[in-house]
């Protein structure tokens, strides 16, 4: 018989909101995790089987920590990449690969890779420094992205004549075109060792015109069926390029003209797949979790329409966090809760998200801007 | 505002498989989580915050216990009442009240409570010892069950004639009415302080004639929905005669002739409600979560057919658990595994359980027939 799952203990590289959910679907398949996060109060801590509080991206610790697993799995793309790859030339499993994350953490080798694979994406050019900026021939406005460690829209700026260079990012970033989108979709597709591959359906950004941000992720998405099946082949050409093993969540951009773009891709559990916890038969985490331990891939159908926001901090209030109108929301049907196990609030700190299911999708959606604006997180 | 979740410590008296499927639930509301289990490597010891290794029927060791929580919940009835009575005083809220558990562990005071209340359940006598069955004018067979600490099964027997009571427990029984039935379902019914009640869809329980046990669980069931209806009424009643805060599972007999009768109840989580976790939209465990933090319950409304089976150990194996056919079955979609972290199996030990959704209800059980040929535990 092969190994059993409890024979092979997860490593997890960081301890965050991502983890947790992962572990809480690692649970059911009587999965050792070990994790590994600089919070020494991290958002898994209490739910492990061993929390070490260490560096993510110094050699030693990540080795270490490495070495008391088999399969080795990240949350945030920004660890230390040496270190991984020293635990599989012993023989570790580390998954996704450590190219993949070396690919995908450098956005200008990322973009390299989608162009060289024909994936479709935005022009765009590398800027090493001010200099190169100020020598591209690019039209404004353009997008200006730092090539690492961008996060959470930080790290991304809208260029809009030669005068903004002045207050761009001084270090390695990549200038690419920017689209006029009509909105922002995101597939999610899991591959496992065999080679298997799934997607998620094709899940839709909705954006708030006034504060220029993504308010709800609405599943599945009412795009014709030919364009959604465009985007989930997308996604499996990306997965099968990069030859990954687990979970990529792929962001992509439909233009006003109905052309596909993909933005960036993350190979990990991801913001665009939390609605799979209800909304899908089978989660995004659990979906990892299969493909990690070169499991058969789960049902990703839908189960019905499912609206997710993000629970961020409020702005003004920074301390010891307060779920304020929580019961107001839990009152209402088809609403589910995450919060995060984080004590200290802070302005559009990700607290936890909710997820709204209703066999009506305008009726979910309904549903979600209510709960967007009752339920706060204060101090 | 009214007391954060995260500042109501729950304190768990039991850390077996129930726990740490509630405790998976808890994570999303912040739920700070303590358990008491007299295994050192009880399931819920790496998935809560606080593990403590000791008796759960010694009152000091609970006594101590519940003093470092604010709300004590249990998952087995088996608990020490006195600790939990000295502790209510004290300001403490045990959930469900240790009256409610005072009265459900003795099978006897269980039957004169439906008596007295008028809840419909077969005829029944009490029998301190075996005198007082040679002395009763019952009809063989009967069936005799400890009136305390019976569990899956055991502590009870059929009595064929009176040459049986040699070999009967010498220990306070009831004898009860040997019923005719055509099925066996149950109804699990949440009741928050407040006073809102919500009862979860009717199960049916499929029996295996030849090995006389209970195979299948299916939710929801195929009654007329006049029956179902009475079933969720009956189960109502209880609670609110018992004024519980908490959930309350609910066993029922439907005869041939179509009328229900209460077997037992249990005032937690409970088996015949794991299908939950995919097959509705709320969960028992979150149910029972809502309900002893007063908050307002979920939507109990089933997603689809759901078939459970529980996976016990193989006969003829002891020793440390492996999972034959683990891959076989996940390769079949709407397949869910729960396994509950036991090391160690034994022949019936209950090791996890499987959730098998499917529209279709006859496919549902196919495959459940399947799973349960060929997923199994050896050593």
């Amino acid at each position: 018989m092969a190994k059993q799952i409890s024979e092979l203990k997860l490593g997890i590289l960081g301890g965050g909101q991502l983890g947790r959910m992962l572990i809480q679907q690692a649970i059911n398949y009587n999965v050792t995790s070990l994790v590994l996060d600089p919070d020494p109060d991290a958002p898994c801590k209490h739910i492990c089987n061993y929390f070490e509080n260490g560096s993510i991206t110094d050699f030693d610790t990540v080795y270490n920590f490495g070495k008391k697993a088999d399969i080795i799995t990240i949350e945030i793309e920004k660890v230390n990449i040496e270190a991984l790859e020293q635990l599989e030339k012993e023989g570790k499993q580390v998954f996704p690969q450590s190219r993949v994350i070396r690919l995908i953490q450098d956005k200008g080798i990322q973009k390299q890779f989608f162009k060289e694979n024909d994936i479709p994406t935005s022009p765009f050019q590398l800027a090493n420094t001010k200099d190169d900026m100020l020598n591209s021939n690019f039209d404004f406005p353009y997008i200006l992205k730092l090539r690492k460690d961008g996060y959470d829209g930080k790290g991304v700026m809208r260029m809009n004549s030669i005068e903004d260079i002045d207050n761009a990012f001084d270090a390695p970033c990549i200038i690419e075109k920017l689209v006029d989108f009509e909105k922002e979709i995101a597939v999610i597709v899991a591959r496992n060792s065999k080679g298997d591959m799934k997607t998620f359906p094709v899940v839709e950004m909705e954006f708030n015109p006034e504060a220029n941000l993504v308010e709800f992720l609405i599943s599945p998405s009412t795009y014709a069926e030919s364009l959604q099946q465009k985007a989930e082949n997308i996604a499996k050409n990306i997965a099968s390029s990069m030859n990954i093993t687990g979970i990529l969540a792929v962001e992509m951009f439909v233009t006003k003209e109905g052309e596909i773009l993909v933005n960036e891709v993350a190979p990990r559990p991801h913001n665009s797949g939390h609605q799979t916890i209800e909304g899908n038969y089978v989660s995004q985490f659990e979906q990892h979790i299969r493909s990690i331990y070169n499991l058969p891939l789960g049902d990703t159908s839908s189960i019905t329409n499912a609206v997710m926001i993000n629970l961020l901090g409020e702005k003004g209030y920074e301390g010891i966090a307060k779920y304020e109108n929580l019961e107001k929301i839990l009152s209402i049907d088809g609403v589910f809760v995450h919060l995060y196990g984080k004590k200290y609030t802070k302005p559009f700190r990700k607290m936890g998200h909710i997820t709204i299911v209703d066999i009506d999708r305008e009726k979910a959606i309904e549903k979600a801007r209510y709960v967007q604006k009752t339920l706060r997180v204060i101090a």
